[in-house]
C-alpha cells in the first residue's frame, strides 16, 4: 500500500502518518522528497487498516497494489526504470547490447573478445568468472582470478562487466571487479543471494528461471528491491517446454508482459534462450522487435575452441553482421518513435 | 531417396530407371522436366537398393534425406516453396498478412470487415465458417451459409478467402468457396483430413498442434505433399507450457527453425498465439524480426460483441495502427534485402 | 442445469414443464423414470430463466453445475458410472485389464495373442486395425482385414475387442466388429468423429490428448454424451512435458481429480503413457493403487518382431507376472474395500 | 572410470597404481577395502589413458560409466545404497514415512504433531525452520528457534528430525540440530550448497527441481557424493507442466526411471507433488506401489491455521486412515517379496 500525501503537507502531518505507520508492524519506505510512505505487506498476511490511514491528515490518497509484487510493479510506479551506468542508459528509448563470451577463459581470450565487441560501440561486456555448472566435473570457472582478467579487459578497452554471482558469501567479492552483478536462472529462487544483492549498489541483472512464471519471475526482483536496490533489469533466456529443436524455449512474450504489469526494463538473452548459433540473429531482431531493452549475446574469438556452450557463441562475424542490422534497426525504431509501445 | 538423372539422360535410361524403381513396392514420384524420380520410404521399413539404383545408366546422383520428413526437407528440394494465389506470392521475399474475425457472424459483420481489411491494402481474410469448439455447447459456426457469406465478401471487395475445414467429408463443400483451405491446430495429426487436403488443387495452412514438436509439425505437412499437394504453407500459433500469462506460448523459435529444414513458408498467428489483444503488436513485430513469411491476424468491428474469443481480436484502430507499422517494417526489410536470412 | 421434480408430480405438470423449457431454444433431456429434465447450456452463452423455471408446479428443486462440463459432471449425476458388456464391468469394484498388441499384424500374431491374454483370464483385448501414424509412409494397419481377424480372435477365444477408429466416417465399419470404440490421443478433439461415436450404442474409450488439461479431456467426454451415448470410459495415457526418460509423462493424478469432479470411469495406459518396456509393472501397480478402474497394456508374442511400438510391448512371460500380480493386489483390495476412495 | 585391482593384488602393485593415477590431475577416490580405486572425469573433459592403466599390473578390468553422473550411477556401484539412522533404513525392503508439518511454527504446534506422528509409529518428522518464500513479505521461519523447538520435539518424542538448509553458509547450524538435512527444489542447483551438504556427516534429503530431467537430478545429488558424503535420498515433489488441476504434475515415473540408473533411494512426496489434500491418498498408495522407498508427507494438527500451504496438509484423521491403508499395504508387500522389482 502506498500513501500519497498532500502536496502541501505539513512537517507535523507527515510525522504524525510516519508514527502512526511504524505501530503496524510491516516494512515502510518513507520517501519524502516524492511525499509517499510504502507499506509492504505484513508476514503473517493481516490486512492494513486501509481506511483509518486513509482518514489521517495530510493523506491525499492511498494506491493500492492488487499484484502479490509490489514495487517493482507499475501500479506502485507508473513510469519506467532506467539504470544508468555512466552515460549508458538501460530501459530507456535505446536498446543496449551486452556481449561477451560464456566464461573467461585465460587473458588474451577475453582481452581479444572486449576489443572486439568495443571495436562494435558495445559499452558492456558479459563473460563468467564463476560458473554454475551441472556437472561436478566441469570447469567452473577462474573464479577471482576471472574478476582480476575481467577488469583488466575493462581497464584496456573501457568496456564495464557484467558478471555472474552465484552465491551470496561471493557478493562483496565479485562486487569489487563487476559494474553489473548478475544473478543465474538456477538461482532465480536463491532467497539470501538476491537479498544480498538487493543489498548492494550495483545494478543486478536477473536472469528467469527455466520454470519461472510472471509472478515467480517478478517476485524475485521483489526480493532485490525491498532491500532497497532499485536497479534491476530482468532479463528472459529460455524456458523448459518439450520443445527439441532449440536448448530452450526462448519466450518472447514474456516482454510485452512485464512491460504491462512491471516498470522494469527486461532485457533478451537469444544464446542462451536457443542453444543454437543459427537462431541467434533472428531471435535477436524479434527480441528488439518485441519491445525489449536490450540483448545478451555470446560471441567468442573461436567459438569451436570456448570451453562451455560452444554451439551458442557467434564467430566474430557473424557477430559484426548482427551488429550492423541492429544499428540499422535501432536507428529505423527511433525514425518511427511514434509507433514505440505506450505503457 | 531422390535420383538425379544426368542432363542428357536418354529416353530408354528415363524409361529403365523408372522400371526398376517401380517394381520397389514403393510410392514414386517422377519428374521428367526436373529429371528427378523420388522414391518415398517403405511402410515396412526396409531400405532401398541404393547402390544397384546408382549404378543405373543415366543416373547421375542420388540424394538422400536423413529427417523422416522427405518431401517437405530443404534435403529434397533446396529453394523456398513460394505459394501463389494470383499476384500474392507467399513465401517471397515480402510477407503476407491475413486478417480477418475469428468466426462469420452475419453478412453485415463480415462485409464490413472484408472491407476494413480491405481499406489497408489486404488482400487474403481469414473468418471460421466450421468453428472447432471446446465446448458441444458453444457457437460452432454458421456452416455453408457462413461459407456463402465469405463468398459474398470477397465478391465485393475482392479479398480471398481462408477458411478452416474440419472434416474429410468436408473438404469438397468448403473448396467450393474457399481460397486456402486452413487445417487447424486440434487437426494437425488428423491423417485422413491431411490426405484429402493433399487431394486438393487448393492451397493449404496448416497450423501446428499444441505440443507437436518440429518433426510431427513437418510430418503433417508430409502427409499433405505426399498426396501431391505441394502449396502448403505452415503455421505457428502457440504452444502449451507452463505459461500463466498468455493463453498458450507463441514460440517464434519454429520460424527460422522450419526454415534451416524445410522449404515451405511460415507464417503465425499472433492472435491464438497469444490470447492477448495487447501483445498481438510487439508479437507480430517479432514474428516478422524473426523471418516469418506472414501473419494472420484476428479483427473485428466490435470485439467485445464477437462470438468466440473476443480477448484476442483487435479493435479497427488498434489493426490501423499495426498495419501502418507492418508496411514501414516491410519497407525497411527491402532496403536492406542484403540481411535477409539465407538458407 | 438440471430440474428435479417432485416424487408426486402429476402429468400435467410434467408435460407443462416440458412445454416450458422446450421453448427455451437449448438442448433438453427429459427422463421421465428419474423425473429430471436436463437443459444443457445455449449455444449463444444466455442465462436461462431459472427463477421461472424452479416456480413451476412440481418442480422440486434445481441441480446447476458450476463447471462448463455438464452431463460428465460428478454434480450432474453422483453414482459412478458403471459400463457393463456381458458379465463385464467397468468401472465397478474391480479393476479391469484390457491387453493385446499394438497393431493386428496377420491372423496367427492376433489368435496367439488373444490365447494368450485369455489363459490369463483377460476378457478384453485392444489391437489396432486402424493406426494413425505420425509417418505417412510407415504401416497404417490392416483396415477393415485387421477388424476381420480381429473377429475371428474373438470367435476363436471369447475376448472381447476394443479397437480404435480414426474418422467419423468408418465407424458404421468399425462398430460392426468391435465391442469397445476407441477414440485415441490425436482424435480427443475431433469433434465429428466425437458426435458419431456419440451416436453410436457401442462403449467408447477416450484418450486423453497429450497436452489436454482436465476441462478439456471432459469436454470430449460432454461431446460423446451429448449426442446420448453414456458409455465412456476415459483413459490416461501419458502428456507432454520436458521430461526425457519416458515418451510420455505418464499423469496418474488425474486418475483421482477426474473422480472427484466426474461419474464417469477412467482407465490407464502405462504402454503408451511411459513407452518403456521396463516402467510397465511398477506403473500399472501404481495407477491401480491411484484408483484407476482399469489398465491397457500392450503384449506381444514376440516383442521385437513388433510392426510398430516394438519398446513398449511386454513379453508374455513379463506380462504373465503382472498379471500375476495384479491379480494378488486386486485381492488385497478387495479384502480392504473400507479403504476404497469415497466419492 | 573405475579399477577394479585382482583381489590378490600386492601391496606394491596397489601402491603404483596410485601413484600413477595421482599424476593424472583428476579427483580421485581409492578405497582399499573394495580394491578399487575411481578416477572422476577431468574437467577438461580430456579422455584417461585407459589402455595404459588396464596395462598396469594388478589391475584386473575397469569399469567405465558412459552416462555424465559417476559415482550415482549404478554402473558404478551395483546394489542398492542404504542410509542407516539408528535403527531406521530408508532404501531398504520396507519404505519409510516421514511426517510433520510444513513449517515449525511454535512450540505447542510442533510438539503436538510430534507426538501425533510418533503415535503412527512414525520414526523421522519433517518440518521447516528456514523457509523459501515466493514472496519477501511471506513468512519465512522461526529460524534457530525453529531448529530448537524441532530438537525439543526430538527431545520429548524420540522422532529424527529431516529439517531444510536453505544456504551453505547455514549448513553448519542447521546440521548442530538436524538428522537429515534436506535441500529444496529451488535449491537443487544450488552448487554451493550441494558441495556444502556434500562435505557434512548426515545424510541429505535431494528434492528434484520443478523442470529438472533426469541427468540434473542425478547431477545434482553427484555434487554431494563427490565431496565425500554417500548418504543421499533422493525425492520427487511435483515438476512444472501444463496441468492445472494440481500445483504440480507428481511425476512417479521417475521413480522406477531412477532404480534403472542409480543406486540411491528415492522417496515421495504427494504434498507439495500435488498441492492437493485430497490427491495425498491415493498418490501416496501409488508411490510405494512404484517403487518408492519412501513418503514425505505433511500433516498438521489444524491444517486451516497453518501458516504456510494450508490446502496440503492432512488433517490428523486422515493422516490416520491414510496411515493405516500404508501398514497393510507394507505388511502385503512383504508377504509377496517375490514381486519386489529387481535389479
Amino acid at each position: 500500500m502506498r500513501i500519497v500525501m498532500k502536496n502541501n503537507v505539513s512537517e507535523s502531518e507527515w510525522n504524525n502518518t510516519l508514527l502512526f505507520v511504524q505501530k503496524l508492524d510491516a516494512r515502510i519506505i518513507s520517501e519524502k522528497s516524492k511525499k509517499t510512505v510504502t507499506i509492504l505487506p505484513k508476514a503473517n498476511g493481516e490486512d492494513l487498516p486501509e481506511a483509518e490511514i486513509a482518514g489521517l491528515p495530510g493523506v491525499e490518497r492511498i494506491i493500492k497494489t492488487e499484484t502479490p509484487y509490489q514495487l517493482v510493479s507499475r501500479e506502485y510506479k507508473n513510469e519506467d526504470t532506467i539504470i544508468t551506468l555512466g552515460d549508458i542508459n538501460i530501459g530507456g528509448d535505446e536498446p543496449v547490447i551486452i556481449a561477451g563470451p560464456c566464461a573467461v577463459e585465460n587473458e588474451s581470450q577475453i582481452i581479444e573478445t572486449a576489443r572486439l565487441v568495443a571495436s562494435h560501440g558495445i559499452r558492456l561486456m558479459r563473460g563468467g568468472a564463476f560458473k554454475p555448472r551441472t556437472s561436478p566435473y566441469s570447469f567452473s570457472g577462474l573464479g577471482e582470478e576471472g574478476l582480476r582478467l575481467l577488469a583488466k579487459a575493462r581497464a584496456e578497452t573501457g568496456v564495464l562487466i557484467v558478471t555472474e554471482v552465484l552465491d551470496a558469501m561471493d557478493v562483496p567479492l565479485v562486487s569489487e571487479y563487476a559494474d553489473v552483478l548478475q544473478v543465474g536462472s538456477r538461482n532465480m529462487q536463491n532467497y539470501k543471494l538476491l537479498r544480498e544483492v538487493g543489498n548492494s549498489d550495483k545494478p543486478v541483472l536477473l536472469k528467469r528461471g527455466m520454470s519461472a512464471n510472471l509472478t515467480e519471475f517478478l517476485m524475485g526482483a521483489e526480493y532485490i528491491m525491498a532491500e532497497g536496490n532499485k536497479q534491476i533489469i530482468l532479463c528472459e533466456r529460455g524456458i523448459r517446454t518439450f520443445v527439441e529443436y532449440s536448448r530452450n524455449t526462448l519466450d518472447l512474450n514474456v516482454v510485452p508482459a512485464v512491460k504491462q504489469v512491471s516498470h522494469l526494463p527486461i532485457i533478451v538473452d537469444p544464446s542462451h534462450g536457443t542453444g543454437r548459433r543459427d537462431l541467434i540473429e533472428p531471435m535477436s531482431m524479434a527480441a528488439l522487435a518485441a519491445g525489449a531493452d536490450g540483448l545478451i549475446i555470446e560471441v567468442h574469438p573461436q567459438p569451436l575452441e570456448s570451453w562451455s556452450d560452444p554451439d551458442q557463441a557467434l564467430y566474430p562475424e557473424q557477430f559484426a553482421r548482427l551488429m550492423r542490422k541492429i544499428n540499422l534497426y535501432i536507428e529505423w525504431q527511433k525514425e518511427h518513435a511514434d509507433f514505440a509501445p505506450a505503457h
